[in-house]
């Protein structure tokens, strides 16, 4: 396989194609162009020249193209279609890509476009998904599934499977219900394949199978299909009807955007942005962020103001607030990235007090390290071993909040259910600076008996 | 579903139940349990109690339980098994995951076990797969597939597929061989429930398949897998003969831990280590990271004792230095963190002139919004317009060289073949946090025409 390449060659050579409305040539060069590619070019082009494509491909690809398309590119072509095409691609579509869709729309027009999707049943099924919040199980569910009931033989199964598996992509598993639709188990396709015609479907399927209610986290769902290397996973209702499958790909999504969300977050930035995102978008994403740490370093400099009787005795103790400053809040997100971490993977275990003495333990072994070099430092750089002794005790000091901090903050907002991640970054650094500086200053005045 | 969940309780009583020997009552209690819940269990246990459940257990349950124990778990208690009880576990799990353990194993045994593999085609198959780097796509795959002969008919590829299938435990796709064992195309489950019997295998299948090459890289082939939505892909040789599968279940491993492994190195810990682990490692992860910043704050301190002339009349300004490298740090973070995420999922488009000219446009945005603040508070705070507003000038000349350095040193990284996450983290917080002393007194002096 030859992978993919977008160059800026490629996307001058369509929009020239495009603008000598060559389609013979567009649609030779882009026939063997996979759907995710044809999206990768399309999110180049101008609203014009994407609508103009998206008119002139097959429809069964245009529709796989729009849902990879960014957001904002799909709604500006959305824009330019009438109800009818638009519908046209959602029938082409998974019951849970078209509702994806749908619910990005503008309401006043969705009524619309649902009532131009020919196929009636596969309209009633994206009515059914758009109830479910989007961060749900529901909402990542699609309604595409075999599932078989458990009275029938296997000819029949085998039968009605066929005209089933027409509208499913990929078949993971046969889903056997009773005659209430409640999930009773699975049937594998191996076992299909190597019994008589003639056996009852609930003399074979297997009758554990894992299943998770509409209702769950998508996060949870995606730690029980890793974990259990499941590849889809049927979703149930409050009474246990089988509503819907989740497939692995989604969760892959899933998975990718929380280690994202985690790492933007651990960076100081609002989730959800992207490096070819606009300036404004950029900047609300990542402002709030550093205002708190404008702030962080305002207190600072107001702490650091009420020591300044010492200054010009102390001038030393001065040179090292930037330092200061630097381990408390590296120390910091060491300490809660990987709280965050072994919550999000569930590592965590023990009382949060063992976690607590662990941590001070790690920070007080790394801090005595780190103190014995700074004292050499100092010492052989300003001659004066009293008060070079002095900022290093203090950084031992510093060390160890900072520490404390870092572990306990993650794992309190745990506790009171919220997302952990938050405490990681310039939360974090901001508040081990102001406390990182504070004790530096108490503890070296003590020392020194200013 | 009832999710499992480990508790004290349960590890407690299974303590209980192995010294006991109450083997009747620990299969009993076990049976239900999942293999990936056993190992959550058998982690927890010291080395003669988890020997003990390992060789109680039935085989087809213990092997893969040994998949997902920790890797020291793993060693301590394979140590007590004979070669024999070894191979009988390998001999239950599919290759990949054999040849995974057997890495582990100590060269010495290595033959020995191979050797009491009682199925000579599976150990064949093993030995195979241990040929290859674990950091690429051959490290990653299994030797089960289904695979057939582009001349066979419908019915004997069914035949064949079901003594195959026997062997895997997924059947994903078909791929199809020619005689040279050359990959031709794929057959879909669905393809072969729909044709005639007497139908060759050359006249259905489809011709298009993506595949990757064995020595490929594990997160590219992650990426191939997720953009392209596969569940499996198929592995060729140098001249494109089938070797083997990735399945999507190894992907979201490899997915996982890249993200980990960002995530950790922005905080400023080496990768591979978890909150349990010992004091000792965690140090050793954490410690370097420390050192460098301490190394910068030493830095930063010899700036600033240059400036030392300036103390006593413009103390406000040495008030300032935590604010502003800060500041620096978290801009630094912000930026740096956006292109190496891009670079990642592959997003940086275009050059690096204009990518470069849009994060310092940001800066300065951000930049001119943060001085305004910082220049009402000094002002009010101390009643010095002019200081106050030579502080935010240097402010702003800080934040947009952070952007600069944040942005260019991933972007350059990456273009000599380093891995741009080593440029988040600590190493971008630390040169920020010099270059940003030193630019604000520099500019502060020019301005105040010290």
């Amino acid at each position: 396989m030859t992978p993919f390449k977008l160059t800026e060659e490629l996307v001058l050579q369509i929009e020239q194609l495009i603008e000598s409305q060559d389609n013979d040539q567009l649609n030779l060069l882009l026939q063997e162009v996979h759907y995710a590619d044809v999206a990768e070019i399309i999110n180049e082009l101008n609203e014009d020249e994407a609508t103009y494509l998206i008119k002139l491909l097959e429809s069964d690809k245009t529709s796989d193209v729009l849902t990879e398309l960014d957001e904002d590119v799909r709604e500006s072509i959305l824009k330019n279609l009438s109800y009818k095409e638009i519908a046209g691609e959602l029938g082409e579509l998974d019951t849970d890509d078209a509702a994806d869709i749908i619910a990005e729309l503008p309401k006043e027009i969705v009524q619309e476009v649902i009532s131009e999707i020919a196929d009636k049943e596969h309209a009633k099924d994206i009515v059914d998904l758009l109830r479910y919040d989007e961060d749900s199980a529901g909402g990542l569910m699609a309604k595409e599934l075999v599932k078989v009931n458990e009275n029938w033989t296997v000819t029949k199964c085998v039968k009605e499977m066929r005209a089933q598996a027409e509208n499913v992509t990929r078949v993971h598993s046969i889903y056997v219900v009773d005659k209430d639709e409640k999930l009773k188990g699975r049937l594998s396709l191996k076992d299909l394949l190597t019994v008589s015609t003639e056996t009852h479907i609930r003399e074979i399927y297997i009758p554990k199978v894992d299943s998770v209610n509409v209702n769950e986290d998508p996060e949870e769902v995606a730690r029980i299909m890793s974990k259990y290397d499941l590849e889809a996973i049927p979703v149930v209702d409050e009474i246990g009807r089988l509503v819907g499958r989740i497939t692995i790909d989604d969760i892959v999504d899933v998975i990718r955007e929380e280690a994202d969300r985690d790492y933007q977050m651990a960076a100081g930035i609002s989730q959800d942005v992207e490096a070819d995102d606009s300036i404004w978008e950029l900047t609300r994403a990542r402002l709030p962020w550093l205002i708190l740490g404008l702030f962080g370093g305002a207190a600072a400099a107001v702490i650091m103001g009420g020591f300044e009787e010492i200054f010009r005795e102390y001038t030393i103790l001065f040179l090292f607030t930037p330092l200061i400053a630097a381990m408390a809040g590296n120390v910091g997100v060491q300490s809660s990235a990987i709280i965050v971490q072994g919550l999000a993977n569930d590592y965590i275990k023990g009382s949060v007090g063992s976690r607590l003495l662990k941590e001070m333990l790690l920070a007080l072994l790394n801090g005595f390290i780190l103190s014995i070099l700074l004292l050499f430092f100092t010492w052989f750089w300003k001659g004066d071993f009293y008060t070079s002794l002095a900022i290093s005790i203090s950084l031992i000091a510093v060390i160890v909040v900072a520490g404390f901090v870092g572990t306990f903050t993650p794992l309190f907002l745990h506790k009171r259910g919220i997302d952990p991640a938050i405490a990681t970054g310039p939360f974090i650094t901001t508040s081990n600076d102001i406390f990182g500086i504070l004790i530096y200053f108490v503890i070296a005045k003590l020392i020194l008996g200013i």
